[in-house]
């Protein structure tokens, strides 16, 4: 029974290319997203065509029990979940204040915050028993400072990385890797930049980031960070570190 | 007609300190809680025996349209708020990740992140008429650092100093000052520290903490600084700043 | 005897203005800086025509026992200092690595760095003996940021900014503030802007930030915040605030 | 000829396992340190008693040209430097502000920030021209903190952290990877920690921190993370991280 490698958020970005880099590694890749089931069987496919394991599930994390219920089974039905990746992204674009309703603002959270707690409750302790475990947790920059028109996507990411390290200081001495990815930068994902910006923004956004494609972060190059992340030995965890392409300014930089 | 100070989460620690303070410097302070309807008359009564402006209001600003409704009464009965604090806290001391239930986690939130956003997109509309304002947040240094035992609290207080972020970079402009105040160590006030702890154990502390008392932060003391940020000329405001007893050590220092 | 409040680095900006603040409240303000004359007696004597005490003092903080000998001359002479403002810059402007020499790079940390150690070895035990004193420490967005072309500045605001953590951790136990001010934006300073951008640049700078010239920090601003911490009470004191006009961004946000 | 990767501060913990981890990837690697001639030529021969290439040098990175006429040497004689580890420590064990001489304040900033930046000012303009290269800097918790004690190593490691900012900053555009590496815990390593603390106190630490000698950082496995950062594909780059041991806190966090 392979080790399984979950995928919390698994579109054609960085979610699909960590899933399918572990996949050749060894793993199980579970992939889980909420929509687009073709999507979904395409990567399924695509890894299971290259001699990889994987399953998928549509699922919305946002709604009770889900996110819990397929653990359960996923670790009865599959293997144990030795590395999970949450990758659920909250944002939604640039909105004023006024702009932002109540609705959007708690949707944020349920989504960037919120399920992250639920899933670290549900599967660190299992991870607990085994003494071991990963849990990646893909982030972005407003997890450390608010720009204008990020109302809910800043304090939900900033809810998330204070959860990060709740969850690194109770479970780091249990021997569970718990690591807060900062990308700090555009990533070249058709399913989440591709569709905020619409095709025609994106494909100028390509172009205009060089020839080599590199001015945007490759999710493909992205996954092996991730996979190094998971195999650091004990003596030696990263909690914490930033992700971007060569050719953008740091988050903390000004032209 | 006075402008008013609002203090929302008004207990005898820093909410009703900071509201005497402004009182007697010639608002009208509106000081809201939750409960004790005898602390908050007490409040109340202290400072009109001053000489001051005030009037209490118990509600509970997780409930819907509370908060709006009582903005709306405050500026058409009692007088522009030109001043608001939000100072509604969410510790509930150290829990276990498996202590900590899905709606511990929620109300954390709940009181610490969405009643301030929910002020936030009330109140700041209405100041941006004016031109002119001033939002107060204390917040505490689990808004920057994660301990375990911390999930809820930290989670909400990270949400909420980036939202605080937001709102600056949206509202600065535009003459509103949005000031978070990270308040690193325990503050001298017994509705809140006190209940925690129990009224052996907070007697302990502050005969621990030293002579005269300033081991624990003196919220009387701390409302000169909340004054003052309030009156800070706009071409040279703080947007965040730390407060702690000069006995303690600061967050990121370690015995 | 009145109190003394030394300003290190005293020019017609925040250093002058500062200056003018404490002895408008009392103190004898101390005024130093490396060159003009004739601007530091303009400095003294405005305030003494106000009915203020201050003496001025062209030093060169640089040189071995400078600092020291005038700390010392001052105590015995003048009064003991109570505050103390360690207001010396060292931007010289962006410049490449390759235009960047050893010695301007050296300098930089001479007059930033260096020259505060040295002012904190002699002082300290001073006020420590008397068991209370404050050390107010100007800084910049460079002690937490580094940019392109900075790296003089940088190297040496970030050497400042921690050295004033390992004073405050060593010293306000001892009762004795330490402050680090971030001044996170153009200051409206004659000596310092006007010289770096010249003339005429300086004139355009202040005229684009705005009909009432806040867009820019105003010095006589910047020194009440000054002056309010020098007089927080020691159960509440701040370590570090940022400064800046309502109408710029903060260093972590982009346009 | 194979690329060269360059270790300043070689000693037998993180330079010295970093040389080994490079050389045995296809490197040559050029290890340098101050003193221990016997210490330098073990670690040589044992990289080459595996089949990898190695040459040491015992040099004294503070005097002038020292490390400029190395690197120039180098490049002509061994190969081009694509990796460089500048790897100096400047911690000299806590020391209050009355025991810290002008001269060991100096002293650590001519080790870990000028000398970094005079290796830099070489070493980058080279890199430059090739259009690629990757600069990898260790630091220590005191680059962000600054605890009681520290003033010289803090002081220090904040402008070496600074300055890798503005150097990342400044060329990455161009290519070059300048990585920081904050290294949050003991690092197992006899030269450093072992002379610092002395044999016995040494031996002890190593104890009381476990069974599997993971409690301290195995320089080892922190070298996997170095070649890692190094091999990062250019459009995801990490600029900073941290390490340290599952068993240990994290710098934010207190028991």
């Amino acid at each position: 029974m392979k080790p399984v490698c979950l995928v919390m958020g698994a579109g054609a970005g960085i979610g699909g290319s960590v899933a399918k880099k572990f996949a050749g590694e060894g793993y199980h890749a579970v992939l889980c997203r909420r929509t687009d089931e073709a999507g979904l069987q395409k990567l399924v496919g695509d890894i299971q065509a290259d001699g990889g394991d994987a399953t998928g599930f549509l699922l919305n994390a946002v709604n009770e029990n889900t996110i819990e219920e397929h653990i359960v089974g996923i670790e009865k039905e599959i293997g144990p979940v030795e590395v999970v990746l949450f990758n659920l992204g909250a944002q939604i674009g640039n909105r004023s204040l006024e702009d932002t309703s109540h609705k959007a603002f708690e949707l944020g959270w349920r989504m960037a915050t919120f399920a992250l707690f639920r899933m670290a409750k549900v599967l660190l302790p299992i991870m607990e028993q085994r003494g071991s475990g990963t849990f990646l947790v893909t982030s972005a920059t407003a997890a450390i400072r608010g720009n204008a028109g990020q109302h809910s996507h800043a304090a939900a990411m900033g809810g998330r990385r204070m959860l990060c390290q709740t969850l690194n200081a109770e479970y780091a001495p249990k021997g569970i890797h718990v690591a807060h990815i900062l990308v700090d930068g555009a990533v070249d994902a058709p399913d989440t930049l591709g569709k905020m910006l619409g095709e025609e923004a994106f494909r100028k956004l390509r172009e205009k980031r060089g020839l080599e494609k590199d001015g945007l972060l490759l999710p493909e190059k992205m996954a092996e960070t991730y996979f190094h992340l998971a195999h650091q030995h004990r003596s030696a965890w990263t909690h914490e570190l930033d992700l971007r392409s060569f050719s953008d300014l740091a988050w903390w930089n000004h032209r």
